[in-house]
Formats: C-alpha cells, sequence, structure tokens
C-alpha cells in the first residue's frame, strides 16, 4: 500500500479490541516520530508511551471518559518544550557537531541568530512553535501506525493541565499537546468504522499560481 | 522503502538542482495533506502551490533569499484559518452529513460544544490551533514526498506577514505557516546531502510508562 492507501485505510477509531499492540511495533510508530523533521532540528517534543493500566485509568477521566484510552495497549502522548532555553538549543547543536564531526562551535553564527529570534519572542510563542513541530511527529506517527495496520485515535480531546500533573511534565520542561491511542478497531461496535471519510473537495483546499 | 527508510533518504535539501517535479507527484503529495486527519476533521489550513516562476521569485527575498524557492519547480506554502468562524466550522459538518447519508443538523451536538469551546477562546488561539493541524498535513506532504523520492526542503524562515500580504491570504482568511520546496538535490553543491542525519537520542526522547 502506499501512503494515500494507508490515509484511506486509517480513521480515528472511535471503539477499539483490546488487542495488544506487540512492541516491535510501537517502537516502529515512535521512531517515526523521532526522525521526524522539525525547525533547525531542533526536535522541541518528547514522547511519552504508556501501557501500564492503571496510569491509563487514571488518564481516562483526564480524557472526558473516552474509552479509547483505556482499550488502547499503548497511547502516545506528544509533549512540546515549554520554552527554548539556551541550555535546550545548545545541547541540540553540540550534539550535531559531535556527530558529525564537525569542529565545536562551528554552528555558533547559525545558533546564536536563532537564538536572537527566540530571545525576541515570549515563552508562549517558543511554546507555540515547539507544538507545531511536535505535530509533524505526531503525523508521522499516525502514517507509521496506518503503514503498520495498528489502529490509532488521535486525541486532542483531554484537559491539559491535568494531564501535565498528572506526569509530572513542568518538571521536564514539556506541555502536552495532543495524544495518539494505539490499538486495533472494534468493527462491530465503531460506529465511524463504516462512515465514509470526508474530506474538503480539493478545489477549495488547493490554489495554484502556474 | 518503508517509512523509516523514506525518512532517512530525505533530509532538508539546501540546494535543488532546478529539474521540475511531475504535475502528477506534485498532485500525490497535495493529496497527502489533504487526506490528513485533523482536530474534528476541520481541515483549518489550506495549501497555495506555487510554480509561476515571477512569483517565485518574488518570494525569494521574503525567504531571506534561500536559492531553494527558486530552484525548486513548485513551492507548497501551508497557510492556516485565521480564526474558527461560525460559517467555516457549519460548511464541515454539513459536507459531513451530506457525504454519510446522515439527516442535517445530526451532528449539531458536537457541533455546538465545538463551536461554545472556540467561542471562550481567543482568536490567536483559533490560530495557533488551526496551525498546529496544518503541521499533520505538512509531515505528510514530506512523507509523500519522500515515497515519491522528491526531495522537499521544510522551510519556516520567511517574513510571514510579507508572504501573507503577497498572496493576498488576509483577505481569505488565511495565514502562512510554512512552506514546503519541492525539487531535486544539487549532490555536487549540497553541503548538507552527505552530512549525518543527526536526532535526539531515543533515551531522552522516549518516556515509558509499562
Amino acid at each position: 500500500m502506499n501512503l494515500h492507501e494507508q490515509l484511506n485505510w486509517r480513521y480515528a477509531t472511535k471503539k477499539m479490541n483490546g488487542q495488544a499492540v506487540s512492541q516491535d511495533k510501537v517502537d516502529y510508530i515512535v521512531e517515526a516520530a523521532r526522525l521526524a523533521p522539525t525547525s533547525s532540528g531542533l526536535q522541541p517534543f518528547r514522547v511519552l508511551e504508556i501501557s501500564n493500566p492503571e496510569l491509563k485509568a487514571k488518564i481516562q477521566p483526564i480524557a472526558y471518559g473516552q474509552t479509547q484510552i483505556v482499550d488502547a495497549s499503548h497511547i502516545l502522548v506528544f509533549a512540546a518544550f515549554d520554552e527554548y532555553t539556551k541550555e535546550r538549543v545548545d545541547s541540540v547543536f553540540a550534539q550535531q557537531e559531535n556527530e558529525r564531526g564537525l569542529p565545536a562551535g562551528s554552528s555558533d553564527d547559525y545558533k546564536n541568530g536563532l537564538m536572537q529570534s527566540f530571545a525576541a519572542q515570549t515563552k508562549d510563542d517558543h511554546f507555540n512553535h515547539a507544538a507545531r513541530q511536535a505535530y509533524i511527529g505526531f503525523g508521522m506517527a499516525i502514517a507509521a501506525a496506518a503503514e503498520q495496520k495498528v489502529d490509532a485515535t488521535p486525541m486532542e480531546g483531554f484537559v491539559n493541565a491535568q494531564l501535565d500533573e498528572l506526569l509530572d511534565l513542568p518538571s521536564k520542561g514539556l506541555k502536552s499537546v495532543t495524544i495518539l491511542a494505539l490499538g486495533y478497531r472494534d468493527e462491530a461496535n465503531d460506529w465511524l468504522v463504516n462512515m465514509k471519510k470526508v474530506r474538503t473537495n480539493l478545489s477549495d483546499f488547493l490554489i495554484q499560481y502556474k
């Protein structure tokens, strides 16, 4: 199947059957998020992979009782940096220079320009920028799940502050942005499974300048 | 090639060779963005596909002179809704009901809840939410390009307000968020092509709760 066929196969699974996704497949999905490109290679997000049943049960009420949280064998919480600190940015460029065999400091001009632009922004601006990068990784994880024939539900419906507190994200400098629940569709009991996929018509979606 | 191999093949191409991407492949890449999932199916973004040389030449200075803008045969500008208006949200649910053969108004409870939550937010909140959805589509377009062996450069380095003005985006209720330049790598002249791809170590990227 090509990417189009995978995207047409997938849907936002509303009812999962409880079957566990193998750790191999979960690893594959997480790795796709890790390989996703991000602005200046900053990768300003982390993935929290939660298969612990007690912890999933605590998350369910924070997600308005949605059943996928507990019926999914794994949920991936995407959490973005709450700000771009000098330490975080330095660490990214130090790793790049090190792994590429470049002299330490060879990225300083670029890095300092970047830090200057961040210095002119608010912490909210930083977070909003970081959150967007997290959504690239989120998209790659969705594509990877479909490729692996794993059902996945993208979920924004939860109380972010409560999830952040439960997972102790402030101490990690992170804020939750979205969840991907991983499992397998319960075809007999999912109202959405046979509904037509609806998308904005191409004539509205695309504007061409030839 | 699977998605991992595609993501490892791709890189943020810094120098393109001027060879044109076929319209078939561009269509395929845009379609992947159109098929991307978004919050409540709102698809709050549009893609502007620009192959017109004069227009690309006008965009280049807005993108700090970066050569990919003109060496790419096509650039895709991702532009997000500047706000969630009642008209926009109504239109999405009316289309869903229509294409799914559901009675008109059958989504009203869900839709009204959504509109209530949007009413409690600022226009900036709307735009930030819409921009994140655009980045899911952006991710899918990046994956689609790699699958098609088309080189693609994700570009945030441009003056958004100037690009918005040039493309008359305010009149469309849109704000540019990111660009994907499509073309083919110039291996002999791209400083990045042979550099190691660097990513945050898995042990830092992933937090597991088993």
